[in-house]
């Protein structure tokens, strides 16, 4: 059932045990999403366990109360109501196995149409962390250092800190009210972009593996085990492909498993998304992923021809 | 003579002809302070010269009135006054020599103590452009889609689109009601960090030169004659290397000529302007640069030394 803030407010004040979760491969915007609202739960009198089904990335350990996120072991007990934030019910892991609740379900992604018991969804918002702000603004919250920092990060990791088309002057404006609750965007960057000298050094090799394709609008980076190895994370390398002078697709292929690769895709006009999509994975027009199964030479090529297909097709339009 | 706000407004509503200028080597709030005032001068009906004694980086030819910014010829007729942003008056290359009219200096540089008729420095800003903004707010200026955009370009330039120590609450308020002038952060974003094919494949060699030093605490990347060649621009391969974890400073030494090498310095600690200024350069505490009369390789030498004895006498402090 869709329902408004109005509706979220009153399921959250009606329970009392509270799981709260997010998607796999999780991101800034999920964990500083479930941690900013789980910091307000807690504060008006509410249990809450945090649960991702997934390793979470050490970049983020500067987030108050990233301590509290832990895997699912078991089925969970003693639980009243699951909020699912920032992606629809399919990419939580076991927890939808584990947790026997209701669901409400709080995500920007405009492809979220999951079945659930209580679904907003409102894709004009930069991150689900900007919806958790106004969440807690109609209930009103009284914020603190903790709250503010989680939901900063949140917002800021989504619209790559405010550069971003989605970066709306709410969005902004809810950044500068997070800030005066001394919230420090220099050491949440800091720690988000931090990586090992080796992983610095990975770069490099990432770089040589660069292709260009369609007339220079596909950049293409992939990331064999090797490479994958010398790097443990690529977080931002698709930006080295995106930025380059006459890409409108910037796509990363990432070896997983000998036949399975991440696709990531970043875009300035072309609808990734819907390419993501038709691979059964999603996101938004400009910035989507999905898997695939196949080693990543194969991956590349599929990949390289559902960009080029949809380009074609868009031209042709 | 120091004046404040007030001053600077009646200052410039008792002149008539304008020359507009910013400092050699100009970066984003550089040229988006000195267009985003000019496109207010005209607009209330003054005359203004924009000038900039340096060649402008292409990247910034999405601001609004870029074709308005050109270098100086010959001495300047008809000057009234000459309002000199983001620089004290040692880096306007000869328009000192040549605009024979008091001077208006506009600054957030904590070290600007020029001599002039008029100066206002406010370091507490996170950019000129936020100065420019707040002196336009206070004449009452009916701002524009390119006031906006040069404003919002010089402030998300020198905070870093928000990331650095510098961004505060009203940094953030500001940028938000720039936003509402239709003003696009993306499209500014991507021509800034726009590279060509060649100069993303450059970010690999100028990677293969990472050095690092004290233990981790110093990471160098040596732009060398070759490789800027390749690269044309070094925009943003300072931040490589001021990512890696544990690196307090990061420092790049690039190539200007057989004898001359221009230093950058990026640091979370160390006062790095301090370092800057005993080489006769300057800047933020943890943003400076200077230029060295020396070869790369001993360029190098010295400014690792320079570094490596500030943090020891900061240790011993």
């Amino acid at each position: 059932m869709k329902i408004d803030l109005k509706q979220a407010a009153d399921v959250i004040t009606k329970y009392k045990n509270f799981v709260i979760t997010s998607h796999v491969n999780p991101d800034g915007d999920a964990l500083g999403s479930v941690l900013g609202l789980a910091h307000y739960l807690k504060a008006i009198g509410k249990n809450v366990t945090c649960l991702i089904d997934d390793d979470l990335p050490a970049n983020f350990n500067i987030l108050p109360g990233y301590e509290l996120l832990s895997k699912p072991g078991q089925i969970i007990e003693k639980i009243d109501l699951l909020i699912v934030l920032d992606t629809g019910i399919d990419r939580i892991g076991q927890i939808k196995e584990l947790a026997n609740a209701p669901i409400l379900n709080i995500d920007h992604h405009i492809s979220n149409n999951s079945t659930v018991d209580y679904l907003y969804v409102d894709p004009d918002r930069a991150a689900t962390g900007e919806i958790i702000f106004q969440l807690l603004k109609f209930m009103k919250a009284a914020f603190d250092k903790n709250i503010a920092t989680c939901l900063y990060t949140a917002i800021a990791t989504d619209c790559g800190f405010f550069r971003y088309a989605n970066t709306t002057a709410l969005t902004m404006r809810i950044g500068a009210e997070l800030l005066e609750f001394d919230v420090k965007p220099n050491l949440i960057s800091e720690a988000i972009e931090k990586k090992t000298l080796t992983a610095v050094r990975g770069i490099a090799l990432a770089l040589n593996t660069l292709e260009i394709f369609k007339n220079g609008k596909i950049a293409l980076l992939a990331i064999t085990q090797d490479i994958l190895a010398q790097c443990v994370s690529t977080e931002g390398f698709i930006d080295l492909a995106r930025i380059i002078e006459g890409v409108d697709v910037a796509v990363m292929v990432k070896y997983v498993d000998e036949n399975t690769c991440r696709i990531s895709m970043r875009s300035k006009t072309t609808n990734v998304s819907l390419i993501a999509e038709t691979f059964g994975g999603g996101g938004h027009i400009r910035a989507a992923g999905c898997t695939m199964h196949a080693p990543v030479g194969a991956a590349k090529e599929t990949i390289v021809a559902a960009i080029e297909q949809s380009m074609e097709d868009s031209y042709n339009a």
